[in-house]
């Protein structure tokens, strides 16, 4: 399909839609960020940047690009890793940067309505003193609410609380025709027809533009206790989480990390871990009402993990301990980026007690291959990522290894009954892979869903299941 | 659309698929009770009930009946109250009960996999015993699992827990065109693509047949307490439930109930309830590990309680006091059915602090209208059964006044920004309140969607978004 592309008379429409001029970026006023995401090596200009304010400009613009088949690819902070908002055929891009707004608190039904240009540590810092919490909780805090809700970002509490979708219970979307449109609501319980609001979260914005949400919220847990610990080996400390699910503990995180990637999040943030002297970590976090309730939870679980061979259990119980180590495990993307010349990641979810079979996998390939892998993240629910790095590989022989290391890792994670992506989506950069990782139908009904909300293909088009 | 019926050609075709005669009915062999469901006044006979014991019978049916156009209507227990279990088109009626059977119970990812015949009640001594727990709780304990997948079904523990929704991890699904595919598994995260198993979640059998369920556990809560508080008036009790959730406390469930409701279950039964003094009353359940735990969250609410105009706080600490009264609670639907000659139901979700006002309508509508409402319902999440009964009004008076009645009380909860159906699904009998309720984009998208999956419409037609 072709697309038109913004010419003088689109750009006319665009400013009477918009009446400011401040907010639509043309040619060379577009920053090259616009052009990428964080991660997926996809890069491509839009002609046009329009910063909304409303819904209602969103819907002019949208119902202007449908009739012209001008493409239109929204974009929150552009912390992506797969490439979900890169303007692949340029035409307009939707920034909702500006749409930052919390508009009602509701405390009688624990509801938080708000704008998708939303940052999440913006959101943290809002809740929180007001004894509220919203569950969620990516590493990237400096993503938008919106961002978040079109790849159905995961985060560390998963374990515990679940993921974006869980949370959101009402939507306002932007149809690719134009329409404005309202998915579920302030309730907590929907049985009214097909369910659109869980579809729109995690359509990486291929089925409509989000320009509101009601957030569900929980009260926030009066106390958080930390535990870091070492193990001397990986495989120990992966196949000790399974144990403690089994044991009916649920803590709120259970994350795993080696030594390597704790030395470059020292390097990164230039800042000492707690402890660097072992091969394996696992850190957990419990969460609860009182110092008692979390106490007696983790002491079941501390004695597991001495039985699987803990070497020690290093409790942080202040604010000031577990914001240190969240912090840096807060950092490990940009870390391990940081420690290499370029790299790609997987984002693969396997069920938890597959975890070790993947890692030892992804251990074996590194020699196999002839390239540096390297992973971090979530035991306690089955989702890890691993990072591709470039180090000094010239290009041709990266390209060749990486291609093979890919492709070899997602088909031991269908292999080991998982999934292509756990909460970073699939965007342009990982469809091929899920096009091979699941059955042909399911695809078929994807493409069929998209062509029913996007007759004319012009919303994000080549993303997620579009070949 | 014409439908073709079932043929004797078509019954060697079946026969041939299921190679044993006692799972094929036909004619005067099909009991009445496959005409209808619970509740709806829908009544249509299947021309054929097959009895299914695996995905691949189901497959070879719907690829022979796609083929045929013929339609074909899953069900499990009949216990529905929309009709979506009622063979409208006649045609195959796929009866899952048989596929009862545990698959596999997985502790080190806390998922039980079962087939879809399972029954509610089966599936919490299945669990319980083992220390864990499924937490939706719908009142019909003879339902089966697959039914309250098609619903999404709620119950009582929704405030605390979620909804069915919420603890489906993976399905098999048999499509209308015959494949069969897995939607998610036994993962915790999954950002593939999109939510397929959330969008068959609620799809009411439209878009295709569930034979395999992989369902996420918790840990069982070691200690339940449920408080019974007699209110003054049933506005003080409702009115408590939205400061409760502001309080910050979430108890499992916050039920209410009045006097009458009460009186017919102890009809009912043959069994006093514990209190039956009070006008109205809330009834709340909390869970957790020890006593103290629960102690600290009831205590607060019980205040809360107090200074709202609670007589009395009877608590129940044993395992029996609380199953008499939750076994009361369960019982309220039949209890009042068995008041009145025949009755209809509206099951409409509001935000949780609206039910007042919706309940005062329903009361002042039955001196409006001219017929008697009783309701009870989850004061916790807004969810509101409201019965309106027949006695002994001729059947033209009673059409007349129910439909009014339906009509002004779906607009009301529409104005409340509430939802047709927090629970029992919109089936073949709300299908017309559904459509006045949500936009014409919504279920515009919705019979797309349908269309998508079952492009020859043999699946359980007219039914959810079907005029």
């Amino acid at each position: 399909m072709i697309y038109k592309r913004i010419d003088q008379a689109d750009l006319k429409v665009l400013e009477s839609i918009i009446n400011d001029s401040e907010r639509i970026l043309y040619g060379t006023q577009i920053n090259e960020e616009f052009s990428h995401d964080e991660l997926s090596g996809t890069e491509s200009y839009p002609d046009v940047v329009v910063k909304i304010r409303s819904a209602q400009e969103a819907s002019q613009i949208l119902k202007y690009a449908n009739q012209e088949k001008i493409s239109v690819t929204p974009r929150g902070a552009g912390t992506g890793l797969v490439g979900a908002a890169v303007a692949i055929e340029h035409g307009i891009m939707i920034d909702t940067t500006l749409m930052n707004h919390f508009l009602e608190l509701d405390e009688e039904n624990l509801t938080l309505t708000l704008e998708p240009g939303v940052l999440l540590m913006d959101l943290a810092a809002y809740v929180e003193p007001k004894g509220l919490f919203y569950p969620p909780d990516p590493g990237e805090k400096s993503a938008t609410i919106g961002g978040n809700i079109s790849t159905n970002a995961g985060g560390m509490r998963a374990v515990k609380y679940g993921v974006t979708r869980d949370f959101v219970r009402g939507l306002e979307v932007i149809l690719p025709t134009g329409e404005i449109v309202d998915f579920g609501g302030k309730i907590v319980k929907n049985s009214s027809g097909y369910a659109m609001k869980d579809l729109m979260v995690g359509s990486e914005g291929t089925l409509g533009i989000v320009t509101k949400a009601i957030l569900k919220l929980l009260p926030l847990p009066k106390k958080t206790i930390s535990l870091l610990i070492p193990f001397p080996t990986l495989r120990q400390a992966i196949g000790t989480a399974p144990l403690i699910i089994k044991s009916r503990a649920i803590p709120t995180a259970i994350e795993f990390m080696e030594r390597e990637v704790i030395m470059d999040s020292e390097e990164y943030l230039g800042k000492k871990f707690p402890d660097n002297q072992s091969d394996a970590y696992l850190l957990l976090k419990f969460d609860g009402n009182s110092t008692e309730e979390i106490e007696n939870t983790y002491d079941s679980v501390a004695k597991i993990c001495l039985e699987q061979g803990a070497l020690d259990i290093l409790i942080a119980d202040t604010d000031e301990r577990n914001e240190s180590i969240w912090k840096a495990r807060g950092s490990f993307l940009e870390a391990i980026k940081g420690s290499t010349t370029y790299m790609d990641e997987v984002d693969i979810v396997v069920p938890r007690n597959r975890i070790n079979a993947f890692v030892e996998y992804t251990h074996s390939l590194q020699k196999e291959i002839g390239l540096r892998i390297k992973s971090f993240g979530h035991a306690g629910d089955g989702n890890l990522h691993a990072y591709i790095l470039k180090d000094d590989l010239s290009d041709t022989i990266w390209q060749e290894r990486l291609s093979l290391a890919m492709e070899k890792m997602y088909a031991k994670a269908h292999e080991l009954d998982g999934q292509v992506s756990g909460e970073h989506g699939i965007g342009f950069a990982k469809r091929s892979y899920l096009n091979e990782s699941i059955q042909p139908e399911i695809i078929g009904l994807m493409q069929g869903i998209k062509h029913v909300f996007d007759p004319n293909n012009i919303l994000n088009p080549h993303k997620v299941c579009e070949d």
